[in-house]
């Protein structure tokens, strides 16, 4: 086993994988820049290491003054937590140059899930269900409608120079084809000067679904099923829940054989996430692989009780796992706390905070890296705190999120809290019945 | 379903009993000292009415002022919480004369179970064992002898006008029982001036087990398996821990079968909790009857996923339970953290807290009343936090609860948190092999 592990991260997930470290009698570093001098993963940490000022590409994304704060401090591995270098394929070569173990994905296997082709390709080949749509462009209207035909309406077709939804239609039925074919091609080519079109399927009502697996150096994998993470802004997850109210057991079990799949394809070692959209029909779709822990691990670890830190770093140790899947029979929610005014677009309010006093009780868990004086720093994500309630249903967490969102005191900026605890008495969110699109229809006055 | 609870209490288990309320959707009346003013009980409950100063029974104990609270207020129960009025039979009459209902035992119940005698006698009725001994006084050394034979050595005698010890002898063999009654005798007489002394078999290496039950109206019990609570200084309770590292699945479902059968002779309606002393060689004898929510319920509730208040709450509604027994897989922990000086005679160190911050993290549930900023009053008992850590094996829970410990940040009092910490490193306390005993021999300085 590891005796020194350096946390190539910050904030909560810096102090979330020092915490497993305590527990498995693991020595840890803290890295920090300048902007994070306060933070509690300095604080808790058994070393750590200035590594620089803001921006991140001076510190947290900064690869030679990482290596480096390893080398001085002797540890023999490196845990990259999410975001900064946790997919950065170079960082995970460069660890195992200088023999330092990097806790996440070889420099290989983050490369073949990091490019969107690829990735698809292997899953495609693996067996994995990818969104069906054209190799590329498609040159004549005729070719279009044949290959509709083969994939089913409703297929989307985009502008290969497109963005912003121009160049974009959705078509439902073979008659209106021809007519919204032409009012992309002619829309592409005013708005890009390019009038190239390609074609997928258009997967309806889609939620957000992924698979936890976890894969050890013996190839074996397994699953944890999932998490719904379908309510989500600007592609950002607000709020992630296990199990998720869209899937029965038998495609809940048809999605963990996939997911196990597709990571057995790339003999992937370490916890990771496959992200799967599943359309309205139950249909789902290999959308992309993430190959490192997820902000919203908690709730798997509490219906589980698994801790996926101290897996992953048993599985970069060489330790087999045991390769039995888990249906969890609890019920969890993650409300992720931003210092965002959520009244006001969501706008960043970093400062200090004046007045804490975190939530607790039976079935509620908190990571969280502040801490009453600490002042958030502009220069990083919102994020603050992670509150997990865990339940015996579905209504009885989303009662005690509510009542634990209302124990919530902080003073001195905004936060996100006010949202989450509406989205609590929403009645379509407590319906169950939602999709990706749900905070479009989201009233985010009176908060 | 009640519309209003009064929380007859005050501390942590007055806010953990708001905190159910509220996820039941049910108003909360708190009830509070003029020394409790700014405790979160009274924060967080929807009305609070204060009853009058400390001591207690101008105030806690004072059961026309709760009455008048909860008249005042149109609260249709009162929970009692812990200590004060949770097994005071008038109390509990009283509530019921007044149409509330009173969330606990009924009078007859906590009167048959108040009284040693009786609730020893009720027990042995109904097929659970208890300490055998004499019936009151032994006359003659030939009869003490023959009863000795009876329920087998060791025994021991005991100064029926006796305390401290005086009066006392543990006898193992019958060869020198004569010795040991003569001077038990001559010093009874001496110390006491009453010579009178009766006998009990002496329980050897005990712990302090003890298993919570479930009863509803409809005559269904059911057991949630065993608390350890060997770990006591003064016969507080310090630390306590499920499973028992002493039990094997046979006895505890002997036990569990004992326990149902003793709350099932009263035709117990409510969480109680049957405590045993269970010897090196497996026997277990009951000792009490507790008719209410123990302060250590929530490591039960961290195995077995229940909210054993919001089971209360039910079963006083008139709701069944399902009557399964509950064999938990995982194990939990809890530390009960007070403001005292463990390196001092545990001497009460009341005052205000400047700084505060507690532990989070996977499998880590903190219950706590107070805040940063806030004044421990000198009036009542010193307990201000519980921290109660659940995992997959002991082991992983003694280094979580160690972890948490770590974490935990508290300014302006001194507590026993450097005694948790010692504990958690004890190499008795890990090997699990402990008895009631075990404080006597811990070193309490260097903390």
């Amino acid at each position: 086993m590891f005796k020194k592990i350096l946390i190539a991260n910050r904030g909560e997930i810096a102090l979330r994988i020092i915490r497993t470290c305590r527990e498995m009698g693991i020595k840890t570093v803290a890295v920090y820049s300048t902007a994070d001098r306060e933070s509690l993963h300095v604080k808790f940490a058994d070393e750590a290491v200035c590594i620089g000022p803001p921006p991140s590409r001076q510190s947290y994304l900064n690869i030679p003054a990482i290596i480096s704060a390893a080398e001085v401090t002797g540890a023999d591995a490196i845990h990259p937590g999410y975001g900064f270098l946790s997919e950065n394929a170079e960082f995970s070569r460069i660890c195992a140059e200088y023999g330092i173990k990097f806790i996440g994905a070889t420099a290989e296997q983050i490369n073949s899930m990091g490019d969107k082709a690829t990735a698809k390709a292997t899953m495609k080949t693996s067996g994995v269900p990818v969104i069906p749509g054209s190799e590329g462009l498609i040159d004549t209207v005729e070719e279009a409608k044949a290959l509709a035909k083969e994939i089913k309406y409703p297929v989307i077709i985009k502008a290969t120079a497109g963005g912003g939804g121009r160049g974009m239609r959705i078509i439902r039925h073979e008659d209106e084809f021809e007519k919204l074919w032409d009012d992309a091609k002619t829309e592409s080519a005013a708005a890009f000067g390019n009038d190239g079109l390609y074609m997928e399927k258009y997967v309806e009502e889609p939620r957000h679904i992924e698979i936890q697996i976890v894969g050890d150096q013996f190839g074996t994998v397994c699953h944890l099923s999932e998490r719904d993470c379908s309510i989500q802004r600007r592609h950002q997850k607000l709020c992630e829940e296990t199990p998720s109210p869209a899937l029965t057991p038998e495609l809940r079990e048809r999605m963990g054989i996939a997911a196990i799949k597709g990571a057995a394809a790339i003999k992937y070692e370490g916890a990771g996430t496959i992200e799967f959209l599943v359309d309205k029909n139950g249909d789902f779709y290999f959308m992309e692989m993430n190959t490192r822990i997820q902000v919203e691990h908690p709730i798997t670890e509490e219906v589980t009780d698994f801790d996926l830190i101290k897996e992953q770093i048993k599985v970069a140790a060489g330790i087999a796992i045991s390769g039995q899947n888990y249906f969890p029979k609890l019920y969890a929610l993650e409300c992720r706390i931003n210092a965002e005014d959520p009244s006001n677009g969501f706008r960043p309010s970093p400062g200090k905070i004046t007045n804490l006093h975190l939530p607790g009780g039976h079935g509620v868990r908190i990571d969280s890296h502040v801490y009453s004086g600490y002042t958030i720093p502009p220069n990083y994500d919102s994020m603050i705190a992670k509150v997990i309630v865990s339940g015996q249903s579905r209504e009885e967490v989303l009662l005690r999120m509510k009542r634990a969102l209302q124990e919530f005191v902080i003073e001195g900026v905004k936060t996100t809290i006010p949202f989450h605890i509406k989205l609590m008495d929403d009645e379509r969110f407590k319906s169950g019945q939602f999709t990706t699109a749900f905070m479009e229809g989201f009233d985010l006055t009176n908060l």
